[in-house]
């Protein structure tokens, strides 16, 4: 899968920082990574400060305005380090069961405090840089690569159409969660879920193209 | 349609504000919210002031502080009285063109500042009352019922299906546009558009049960 190699690529990080796996660098960069992650729980993205992240993770709070350039980049940085984020999609041989699953878990993940203030951070400002635009956009790839290798899988085994837009159907799938998390504000329940599920696969099934998804 | 009713209601506006057309009083309310959409298109929702604002408008600060308690619940009331960043929907007779105009109509209004900044201005906050929740869900509702009314006369026309869920059909089409906006940053073009229109209408022509949308 094209769609996995990002995984197996080094993890995005701050320039200036030196990997030396046990050494203080790395020591310190997992400190102030824990703590933009306690902070960004505590207080939300809005008021997390350098200041209080330094002073969590014990170190000078030029050390962290040295490694990370800015709150975005900091904020994604530590998000990047935790596991618990990750989100769920099983193999079960159905297809529709599995993709609930996924769904339930990325709108946990986006109801929790810490998933919010991912959500929050991660919105695109209209005048952000390249360099940012980029981090961004590989976190988000990042975050659905399953639901894409389990619909192609899907795919080739005949469960859904085999000229499916598999980029396509998981933008729709993941979508209309986002857009009640930060739009409407309308509550995500099982039958939500359930019935978006359903409608993508029924797309899926019958046939999907329709021109370039991207 | 009882989806059109909110709009045959009077505007959601402060609380503090007397309702004299042609009076003072409504005099400083519009040309407050005409400073308003002029601040915001030009400095965006995170760098305007009630200051800059007041000064726009000929009026003192505390006068707009007097009848507008924060700055979602102002900009939302600018928003509501801009006739151009109504979506559109024409009614071709052919739902796929009629949905494809509206779906370019609410990219073209997140592309454009004016949009982008009542994006923003809009995003749920996690410590939001339940004041500010509902005109949010009101604004955004009122937005989308044009797609919601043509859908209904499409499903009983026959163009879709007779059982189709209008309003899961809706947030299906509309919030892949948002996610890249707000989320991915993926841009939107022609084939984006065309394609999430015909996913949507692809699953509208057989059938969308699956649990309630709402």
């Amino acid at each position: 899968m094209s769609t996995r190699t990002a995984r197996d690529q080094p993890q995005t990080g701050p320039r200036q920082v030196r990997r030396r796996p046990g050494g203080r660098s790395a020591r310190v960069r997992a400190a102030v990574l824990d703590a933009t992650t306690e902070v960004l729980a505590e207080h939300g993205y809005e008021r997390l400060s350098f200041e209080e992240v330094a002073q969590r993770a014990g170190v000078h709070k030029t050390t962290v305005y040295r490694r990370w350039a800015s709150r975005p980049e900091l904020v994604l940085d530590a998000l990047h380090a935790r596991s618990d984020l990750i989100i769920e999609l099983p193999d079960s041989g159905r297809i529709e069961a599995d993709l609930t699953v996924f769904l339930q878990s990325v709108a946990d993940n986006l109801d929790s405090p810490l998933g919010r203030a991912l959500l929050i951070a991660t919105i695109r400002s209209s005048d952000e840089g390249a360099e940012a635009a980029s981090v961004r956009h590989s976190f988000w790839r990042e975050r659905f690569d399953r639901a894409r290798v389990r619909l192609d899988r899907a795919r080739r085994g005949g469960e859904i159409a085999r000229d499916a837009d598999v980029p396509l159907l998981v933008e729709s799938l993941v979508s209309p969660i986002f857009f009640r998390a930060l739009v409407s504000g309308e509550p995500v329940d099982d039958d939500v879920v359930q019935s978006h599920v359903r409608l993508v696969l029924s797309t899926a099934r019958t046939t999907v193209r329709g021109g370039r998804a991207r």
